[in-house]
This record gives structure tokens, C-alpha cells and sequence, in this order.
């Protein structure tokens, strides 16, 4: 990376945990962990995984000071009350040092049982209050098993520059992990490790509607002058998510700048930020707005109406829909002729169209969109093969548009990229009314065509 | 374990990539590696993520071969077409031999991009018909990087004793990588390891609507006179899936015997195998029964529809349903009085019985379930707090029946067990229905009652 040790620490993983060994649980934890050390400027060098066995442990844990010496080692799992959970005797044994009870450790143990009703701490229970000497331990807000800290064996002093490494230990439960690293383990490493590089300035832009290779494509230019503006891209079903990240001193204004540059770019496919989703962009630009929505949903079969609903508080703009899967159902509740799905069938625009209006007068509704398309994997044909999408949109007194796509992948994949065409859609349309022109949403029409 | 290394072969597990280590990207593939080669009986002793520097590489393939020596090491990721794409480099190097450009590895590729419309190979991808001397090339079906075999560097014959380990090199890409496992990888395993421990005997089995507590307790009596045979809870908001599993040379007989005393036991929450899921057997009873299904849906805004309609084929069954999130489309579409919705509010058994009989009559079904509820995080009152639901049942001609659940966890996880428990209550009604009692489907409607 160009930089030194001290500027970006080397970090190790270990998760500890036979279930991991035998893909009966799914280690979290590393992914987790490797993200949070990397935004704290760690150069997290690996991950090992062992089972619970002592010797397996300790083994690792050399390999571990090696590969983190000066750094930092978190070590996850193992640190439960049953006899099978040996990280705190490998650890002890691989530092020689004792084991120790620790009173105040098993005050917090005893208090905890006490309220859930035990008059005496379960024996088995005692083991989670052994402390290896010279320990830190770190509150667990979530559960009975502190973490622990030992410092650096080369300097015994806790700062991270001894020969071997910092190590922490946490518990496997994910949810008792991260509220320990969040609660000590973050404050800890800004003290034993003070000179490190500020964490990248980092911004998450979501879009949808436009593939990973156009939209670098689009952005290159922006960003030329801009060197420094590293932008990773990361595509799914819902679309594209793009990462921009800076390093350095000015990296939270060179971030701004690029953000800015690439702003008209990203303008009509850019729903939202990290978190965000595009059912809760759709809902916002209504709401803005003023409208209220319903759907007609064919192929899709209520996930667009799920998605939406999803959001809380999106009662305020969605006023339900019609699950028209069987034909008979397109014409009693939404009004769609017979006539219409005998001549076109019900994979075409005039009964795409026919299905929007319907729900939008029949239902009320200042907007309405729908879907209706051969979701596979049987039912494709020669002129509508699998993928095949078709969407109405309806606006109170004016004209139905139309509109296909044709979308890759499974079945499920083609379902959840014909919703997200139509929550993009209804969001573009609800933005270009101009009542929803929000702050820093542009909106450039021309370029909202579908690819 | 108490067995040889030849009848468990170790395994070590070598995933590699720069974005496992910074969290850009979770690492699916050891997870299903390990499972997949625990089920082949191999003892899968370490997972070890790096990154993509050769170095790196070639410091963890020292480790993997004395880790897995006289079994199989199996890395994945670097092998695409890119220059910081290392795997082939470290492996040929860590072993001595010579990178070798494959004649037929070649034309496979060539052919691949003639398909897309290339005239020639972009020179880059030449890079991916490099292959180490010696190395066995195992085709992938689903992209451009085969697999590799190198044979365990002790012995050179390709057998599993020699002092290293067998080496299998496998894309990234998750599908690939699988493809590649079960069309090859698996078949080379029974030949350069034959005399491995026959697999333990595994049967899974999916409930839903009772607890894991409930349901240890109700095995328990059932398996006692049975040792031997071990049983994993898998919780889930979906429900509990249990996987019962026999080691030994008498494995598939003793796990018949387990299964067969335990059906009764299961018959009320067991609704079908691994990868069934509970719309499907929903649908698949509602298909025996000869019934065709509607769905009348406030709180889950369409979540139900969208399972039911995930699986392919729903259409002979499903008819389509009506997403009632507003209060005046109950009324409207599904004809619910406005005097019931005034009398006893939306979330109450009479107006989830009326959407559920409106359901049925207006959308001509032979079965309509309904769900109304408070899936939060706002709108909870003392006596409607968040988590109740309603659940309502129409057959033609049958009194309507309503049910009431409180579902813990979030609006999502509210949402999901909602649809869970409105699947479960079709299927048993279904099956009930007589018609529907299908092989090996006790039905024991006394236990069916909600918990």
C-alpha cells in the first residue's frame, strides 16, 4: 500500500468455531470485522478460520503474531461457559499466563442470572469470569461473556508496537461482537494506536436502471480531472451501487468536489445513499409530490407491493393493489377487456396500459404502474421469450404509457428487476412533476429512456 | 475424531481476493466448501482468506499443504483473466513447475468468444489458458476458467499419500465454483480417495409453527430408544429446519427407523424436505385438493402473493389476490363493511374473516386467507401492540375463521412470519380437506391449534 506499519497497522482474523469447519453456521463475523479494521485504516493481511480444539487454536495463534506483529489480532467465538469453548485457556497458554477469576467479571455474572431468576450463578457459568493476567476486559452490553484485550507480548506495555500483537478476544454471537468492538474495542485501538492514516473519506451513491460498464463509463469523464476519487462498483439485482473513496488530508473535500462533478451524471439512475432503498426513494418522491400509488401486478405477484410496504410509514402514499395473476382477474378487477387479452395476450403494452389505468381509477390513485411479463422459467416464446416485461403507467386524465424490457437471470432475478424498473419509473415521474424536484435531485429527462 | 486420516482426509480451505479482506465482499464459497466436503467425509481443518499478492498466496499454500498433507487443499478466486489475478503464478512457483499455455484450453475460450461476437480473444484472456505443468483441467460449465488439479507434490501419481496435498484451483464466482465442484471436483475426490468413511446418512426436514424448545421436546421421547442418531435445530423466521443425521455402516437404515418414529411427532409442522419451501407446499396441497387460491393482504402488502408466486408452475393454483393496505380498498375490493372496519378497527377478526370471504367470492377461489396486523414499528396500541396480526379463512360455503398471532422481531420479521403462518394454515387445511392427505402425510388436527 505504500504506506508504513504504523500509518495503516497490519490486523489478523481468527474465527474460532468447529460449526464454521462444517458449513453449519456461516462465519459473519470476518466480513464484518475486515470492514470495520479497514475503515479504521488496518490492513487486515487474513482471515483463519480453526475449530475449537486447544492445540488448533494456539497453532493459529502463532501464525497470527506473526502475520499481525505490531498490529492487532481479534479473535472471535469460543468464549462461551461450555467445556467445549477453549479460547481463553489456548490464549493464556499460548501468552504463558495464569488464568484468573476475575470478582468483578463475576459480580456482573451473578447480577445478570439474578435477574432472570437464578438465585445462584450456574457452575458452568463461573469458567466465562477466568481472565488470563494482565487482561483488559471489555463490557459485553449484550450477553454474559466480556471481551478481553491482552497487550503486545514483545512490550507488555499495550501499545502496539511490541513484537507480537495486540490481542482481542470477543464472543461469536454476532450481535454481542459487534457491540463490544463498538462499545471499547474502537476506543481502544484509537489509544494503542494513535498514529494511524484518517480513515477514507467514503460516500455510498446507490443507482438503478443503467448497467456497471455505461455507468463507468459516464463517470470516467467526470472524474478525470479529479485523480485520487477511487470509485468501486458494486452491481446487483436492485441495481448498481458505487463506492467513492479518498484518502489523504483533503480527502473530505476532494470527495465533495467529485461528488459534485459527477452529480448530473449520476442524476437520473441515482436513488439514494447508503441504506436507502429504491421502494423508499419511490414513496419519497410521491409523497413529495402529493400522490398516492397503486399497483397491478402480474408476473411480479405482490413483490413490487411488498416492497414498497416494506418501508414504514409508506401508508401515506401506497393505497394497495391488485394481484391480477390469473387473466380472469385482469379483466373483473382491473377492467382490462377480453378483447384486449385475446388479441395482444396478456404479455403485451395494450394490456399493460389497460392494467395501469384500471388500477388507477378502480383504486383511486393519483399513480398507478404495473407489470405484467413471462417471468420463466417455462412460457417464453420465439416474440416474448423468458424475461420479457411489460409495464403500464397511469396518471389521472392523461395518456397510459407503455413500456418492455427484457431482463436476465432466474426467475426470482427477473421478478426483483421488473420491480425495480417500476420503483425507478414511478420515482422519475413523480421528480419530473416538479412538485417533487427536491434539494440535489436534477433531473435529467432526456437521458430517462430505458436501456 | 478417532478415525485415520484415510477414512477422513483433511481438507484445508484457501479463498482467495483483496476484497474478502477489506469486507467488500463475503466470502460464500468456504461455507459451502466446508459442508460440501464434511458431507463427503473429509475433515475440513482450516479456512485461510489472503489477498491477491503472489507472496501472499505462496505464504498460505505452505501452510495449506502441511495442514491438509496427505488430503486436499482447495483454493478459490484469481484465476480471471486479469493481471491481479495471481493464483495460477503463486501455484506453479509454490510448486516448482512451469505455467503452460493449453492448446485446448485455448480453443474452448476461443469458441466462448467467437459465441459473443468476438472475432478474436482479447490477448488478456490468453492469460486464462495458462495452465502448471502437470495440472489436470476440470471444464467450467458456466464461464471461462476451468478448474485445476495438481497432484499431491509427495507423490506425483496423483493419489492423496503423498506428503503435500492434492490441489484444486477454482474461480471465484460462487456459481462457477459449484459448477466446477459437483461436475468434477467431486468425482476426482471418490477416485483419489476411496477409501474414505461412507458419509453420514442426512435427511432434512422443515417445520413451521412451533418452536425449536417444543420441538426438541417432542423428538426427544420419540429418538430416545434410538442412539446414534443426532439432530440439529436450524431456527429461522421461516421456521425450524431440522437436520437429522446417522453416522456408521447401518447410517441409512438407523435414520429410517429415526424418521419413521418421529413422523407423527413432525406430521402437524413438517412441511417438506431440503429446498422446499412452505409456498410450495402450500401450493402443492391446495393442487391435491383440486382448490385454486386467492390472497386478501393488508400488512404484508403483498409478500404473500410474491412467495406463492416465487414458485414456478403457482399459476394452476394461484388466482391472485388484492392488497388492501388502505381501508377504503377492503371496503371497495374486497366489499368489507365500513360499518365492521368503524366497529372493531382494521387489525380485528371480523375484518380479516370479511377480506378473507370477500376474497373468496369476488376472485372466485375455492380458499382465501387473509392477513391484517401491526407490523410497527409505529401504530401499536395496549391492546393491538405491535406484532398482532389476524389471520381470516373463507372455503365456499363454509363459516369463515379467523385466528390471531403476536409475532416478535422487527415490521420485516413480522411480516415474514405473518406469510409464514398464513402458508402453514392453507397447507393443513388443505391437507385436511382429505382429498389432500398425500403419502406420508399424517394430519393430527388437534395438535394444529396456534401457539
Amino acid at each position: 500500500m505504500g504506506t508504513s506499519t504504523r500509518l495503516r497497522p497490519p490486523a489478523v482474523l481468527l474465527t474460532i468455531g468447529d460449526e464454521l469447519l462444517t458449513g453449519e453456521r456461516v462465519d459473519t463475523n470476518a466480513g464484518w470485522l475486515a470492514e470495520a479494521l479497514t475503515d479504521l485504516s488496518f490492513d487486515v493481511r487474513e482471515i483463519l478460520s480453526v475449530g475449537d480444539e486447544e492445540e488448533e487454536i494456539r497453532n493459529a495463534l502463532v501464525r497470527a503474531e506473526i502475520r499481525a506483529a505490531g498490529g492487532v489480532a481479534i479473535l472471535t467465538g469460543g468464549l462461551g461457559p461450555t467445556l467445549d469453548d477453549r479460547t481463553r485457556e489456548a490464549v493464556a497458554r499460548h501468552r504463558d499466563v495464569e488464568l484468573q477469576e476475575d470478582p468483578a467479571v463475576l459480580e456482573v455474572l451473578a447480577a445478570r442470572f439474578r435477574d432472570r431468576g437464578y438465585a445462584d450463578l450456574p457452575p458452568l457459568n463461573r469458567r466465562i469470569a477466568r481472565v488470563p493476567r494482565g487482561a483488559r476486559v471489555l463490557p459485553n452490553p449484550e450477553g454474559s461473556a466480556p471481551g478481553l484485550e491482552l497487550p503486545g507480548s514483545g512490550s507488555g506495555s499495550g501499545s502496539g508496537s511490541g513484537s507480537g500483537a495486540v490481542l482481542f478476544l470477543l464472543p461469536g454471537v454476532p450481535a454481542e461482537m459487534r457491540a463490544i468492538f463498538r462499545g471499547s474495542v474502537r476506543e481502544r485501538l484509537d489509544i494503542l494506536f494513535p498514529e494511524r492514516l484518517a480513515p477514507p473519506a467514503v460516500e455510498i451513491v446507490r443507482t438503478s436502471g443503467i448497467p456497471e460498464s455505461e455507468l463507468a463509463g459516464e463517470l470516467e469523464a467526470c472524474l478525470e480531472p479529479l485523480p485520487g476519487v477511487k470509485v468501486q462498483y458494486r452491481p446487483s439485482v436492485e441495481g448498481v451501487e458505487l463506492r467513492f473513496s479518498v484518502e489523504g488530508t483533503a480527502a473530505p473535500a476532494r470527495l465533495a468536489e467529485a461528488l459534485a462533478a459527477a452529480k448530473d451524471a449520476l442524476s437520473p439512475w441515482r436513488f439514494g445513499g447508503r441504506g436507502t432503498s429504491a421502494a423508499e426513494a419511490a414513496l419519497e418522491a410521491c409523497r413529495q409530490a402529493g400522490w398516492r400509488l397503486a399497483v397491478a401486478e402480474s408476473c411480479t405477484g405482490g413483490m413490487l407491493g411488498a416492497r414498497l410496504t416494506a418501508v414504514p410509514g409508506s401508508s401515506d402514499v401506497v393505497v394497495g393493489g391488485v394481484i391480477a395473476y390469473d387473466n380472469r382477474l385482469k379483466t373483473d378487477l382491473l377492467g382490462v377487456p377480453g378483447s384486449l387479452l385475446e388479441a395482444h395476450g396478456a404479455v403485451s403494452e395494450p394490456v399493460a396500459c389497460s392494467m395501469a389505468a384500471g388500477a388507477c381509477s378502480r383504486l383511486g390513485a393519483d399513480i398507478a404502474v404495473s407489470i405484467t411479463g413471462v417471468a420463466g422459467p417455462g412460457g417464453g416464446s420465439e416474440t416474448r421469450p423468458v424475461g420479457t416485461v411489460w409495464f403500464g403507467l397511469c396518471r389521472p386524465g392523461a395518456p397510459v404509457r407503455g413500456r418492455t424490457e427484457r431482463f436476465p437471470g432466474t426467475r426470482e432475478e427477473i421478478r426483483r428487476r421488473a420491480v425495480q424498473f417500476a420503483l425507478r419509473w414511478v420515482r422519475m415521474e413523480a421528480l419530473e412533476a416538479g412538485a417533487g424536484t427536491g434539494p440535489g435531485d436534477h433531473v435529467d429527462s432526456g437521458s430517462d429512456s430505458p436501456r
